[in-house]
């Protein structure tokens, strides 16, 4: 039967990925209780409706950092879209587009970046798409990588920045999958060509200087991307981000950090609406979304959901993942009296 | 074996009714966590009861709205339910004559009100049935089932307004349930006959101002049903309305929505007793019941143990789902050294 | 193998009694949450236990109202002992006297107060049992029975005030399990002879007039059993009660009732030592005898274990539920650094 | 396949053990209810971990005592070491020296402590192991223990101050586990030889004269192991304590004994710095020991899963229980922002 939630979604990719990469895309650093955390700190989160006002002409339309969006709904970066489906990035980059919202493309893609920008500016009045980024012991071929984001136009970079080392994914080590099978490549680095290819390792001495470093090397607006606590929120205004991403990296990196639904609150507070707040982790139905900008974020980004949709039916897997999100955030909007994204706030939420 | 509580009819039903119709009536809004909700936050309250006190002459009786009853127990409006039993709303509405108590007939039934009042009404001494209503874009439909409902001599009306939109009910999505069996209608909407005959639909631009107009337009009394947050409850106050039903409409429109009896103490803070403050939703022991009056309310409303009851024994099974719950009441009352409605209060609980 | 521990008890009685007999005994009221929480409340209480204190004379002996005990663990009250076991209450009788402990009788006893009283002093230096009681609509025989007491040398009257009416217990619905088997009789009933034997009835109208009246009936001490209420504890005192007995019936009477342990400290404030506290339900470790005593009862009192020891060896069941409960008290108290119960105190306790 | 975490060798080991001796070690008091909220306590402190902070170049190495160690996690003494492997003590204390850290070996060693020190000394710069000790009624024998250990080269005692009398573990009663097969022996104790051959019997008089009186008998410093009130922990220090382990002797002696990494801060705020406080009980992962840290310990100590390192692979698995375990801190050391151990402190919690 055709999916109906977010849920169904990840059942069926269940029953058609091989479980390595099944478990690679689901699976969280050790006993993945972050993982299970993120899903559950939003159950917790119960909302006290509005009623009677008119709903009756409602607007999921937002603005990220100027970027209109038809949702305030984003693709989280995740690697390896071919794992998933022969189209890989293309595909989320096309259903993205479609669904007039921002891809965040992954650095670690199967798919160069070039190559996503294109698939989206090729459908008209697509947002444009941002990148992820690590910055990499090898700092030219970073600077190389926000050179090739910014001709390929997009519009912004998302600095990757919990992860010094690399976290402890049990189920990827039962598996033995640390490779890539045969024929996959990481796009973005092995574009690069040269003689000695760059690689993609995690930096353990990135600081805010690098950050500053970054900053003073484009003009792309920067977000960060893996903050929890307010106090590195307030240092990411400091040194000149124009966004925050709250995330754990979907649990993936430590295991038992915090839910970050949970601290959102506290980095709004703290940020004070000096930077747009985003936050991923855990959003599977539209109450969620609701409830996270209820606490102040901007946006939330979809990881997972995606490649779930992506491994069930290529772009109209993605497409119809966000479309079903879009729905439920529209419905859940509607039942707590909200016709705009702007009529979302705290006072909805019973905590 | 016969049932001999709540959760028996419950079983029964299941096994009697095809699965459709059960999840027709069991579901709820996407995870159904408001439904289990509204269930377990009467379980969490603690009753610390009084002892020595002479309970030998107990009374159950109550009034709401000048309306009195032989318990303060109603029937919540529920659609369809002619698919629980042949017989339907006249059943239900025998049951609740019989019992002494209020039927509150649903717009969307499968008898038409006339025939609800009528059932009723051949009762000697019952209460007179009310009349849920939608407000509908179709508003001459909607003034005529005002005056219908005057003319069938229903005692009040309940407006229900936490439906601007459809909940998103997952079951009947697997079920593809969107329509009545053959020979089943929306007999309020058929009975008005007509070329074009009206809809059953939702008014997403419902606001206060339609409550001005429905109490400009009838002098019955008219409760909101549908309300969980205190300042809508006030609102209700300030446009005339003559009573509130906390209510998320069983959990099937907004899932993860506030408990009703979590709620209920701060909407009976804020209305100070100005308006008679009625509950439903989880409501399955006489317990229950003691506990929302002890936290202020008027009464309680039942929703799907009636049609459990309906269900497994048609009006007999009514009867039966009120009887046991009214025994069930007068021993929690008795064990709870309370003899009549109006000594259940707040210090019986422990929150 | 050999029961090691009070649920061994439970389960090898559970294994040898009939259905009917075995739940009667288990069961509570309705959905059996008092039951369950009057457990785990216990477990929720955490020791914080001290170290290096000289434990090495240990001594579990007490006195309630000045009778004294070799431990602080009383026998609650229980109906029908012959049901679990041909010897009865006789059993239960001997094995409290030869631990050193009270046995409170049941005036729903298959065996008659005299000989339940005979049995208990055929042991040399047993304390004297004592006798629950209910008053009853037949005034007459309340006070024969209070004579019959004190006739027979009972130490004490525990009165039940938390019973105007009967629990709704689901489990002796389902079996239909509602009278005596043959060759069984309420024997303090029976004993009473005449033509229209009285019978076991409660009394709905009892008020704190009648235990005025009982007061001024006899000299022997009076408890009130079955107050969860730090107001009706302070009623007690006021109306010339020398005990109170924390209880909610085992959590057969009033389901959702508070769980005894957590509202055992807010008795004891309010009645800040004018009178002792026991409290039952739920007991079924030592530690859990040291936490009660931690939060000031005098003593502890346990119902059902008594009867599984009995179904499953008589008295030396009996016998040997006391002593493994005696022997884990001793070792917890060894383990708190306590040697005599005096040294138990509320700061052991992390609640 | 290989275990790549303790679970793992948790699991290992039970396919690999007797029941009776994996029980032995598994199991602790009563309903092991502190066995598991040991590390449930652990799992419900969640990390706010801190990003871009230079942690290229980590150090786990810290000191207790002035000891040097290359991990902050120590080996708790257990009992016979033996029964898990041929080895026992001997492989212990090789893969303890060999990673950089302190074994306490147990006086109930299956192995002599000289022997124990003989092993580590083999190995160039192992830290000394430390010996844990009972004070028995034989105080003649425990000077003797004394001498012995400051002979072989100890580096401090450890006096288990939780034990006046025996827990009660009923997966032992239960297995008729009392004793030693045939071949093992207490070796500390007939290591001692005599006549009359010194027993391992529990001092339920020990009190902190008896702390004075071995503060008095040697210069090691001593630790007490099995404080878990703020009360002792002050005590311990005016009696001469070099430090306190925290420990409810793994949930084996009281059960409902609050977890120890609940109590931890309250010990580590009374003691104020004036000594340095390790904890054990429930440390499975590279997380815990961060959080321990974060709360104040000096070090945390690991007692179960060497057993289950020893047993499935005998020295090669004590290093890898260690070896993981190093790798899981770095890795969470890394990820909160730490490069060092001092730099991991209370901030880095959501409690």
């Amino acid at each position: 039967m055709e999916p109906i939630n977010l849920s169904d979604y990840e059942r069926a990719a269940q029953e058609k990925l091989p479980p390595e990469i099944y478990d690679y895309y689901a699976g969280g650093a050790n006993d993945e209780m972050t993982v299970q955390e993120n899903r559950s700190a939003y159950s917790r989160i119960r909302l006290q409706y509005r009623v009677l006002r008119d709903v009756s002409r409602r607007s999921l339309a937002t603005a990220v950092l100027d970027h209109p969006l038809s949702l305030p709904i984003l693709i989280a970066p995740t690697a390896f879209h071919c794992l998933a489906h022969p189209e890989g990035e293309l595909a989320t980059a096309r259903a993205a587009a479609r669904a007039g919202t921002i891809m965040i493309a992954s650095m670690a893609a199967t798919t160069a970046v070039e190559e996503v920008a294109q698939a989206s500016a090729a459908i008209p009045g697509a947002p444009r798409p941002w990148l992820q980024l690590y910055i990499l012991p090898d700092r030219g071929f970073t600077t190389e990588m926000v050179r090739r984001a910014e001709a390929a136009g997009c519009g912004a970079l998302v600095l990757t920045v919990d992860s010094p080392v690399f976290g402890q994914r049990e189920r990827d080590i039962r598996h033995r999958f640390h490779e890539l099978p045969n024929g996959l490549s990481l796009a973005n680095f092995t574009a690069a060509g040269g003689a000695r290819p760059p690689q993609l390792e995690f930096k353990a001495d990135l600081t805010w200087q690098d950050v500053s470093w970054l900053r003073a090397t484009t003009n792309l607006p920067i977000l960060l991307k893996g903050i929890v606590h307010p106090a590195d929120a307030c240092l990411a205004l400091a040194h000149g981000a124009d966004g925050v991403i709250v995330s754990n990296h979907g649990g993936r990196q430590l295991d038992t950090a915090v839910a970050t639904i949970e601290v959102l609150p506290e980095i709004v507070d703290a940020v004070a609406g000096r930077l747009p707040i985003l936050v991923d982790g855990g959003v599977r139905r539209g109450t969620d979304v609701l409830k996270a900008l209820a606490l102040g974020a901007a946006a939330v980004a979809i990881g997972r959901p995606v490649l779930w949709g992506l491994a069930v039916a290529g772009e109209a897997g993605v497409s119809s993942v966000l479309e079903l999100l879009r729905r439920e955030l529209d419905l859940a909007m509607a039942l707590c009296g909200c016709a705009s994204i702007e009529e979302i706030n705290r006072e909805l939420l019973r905590l």
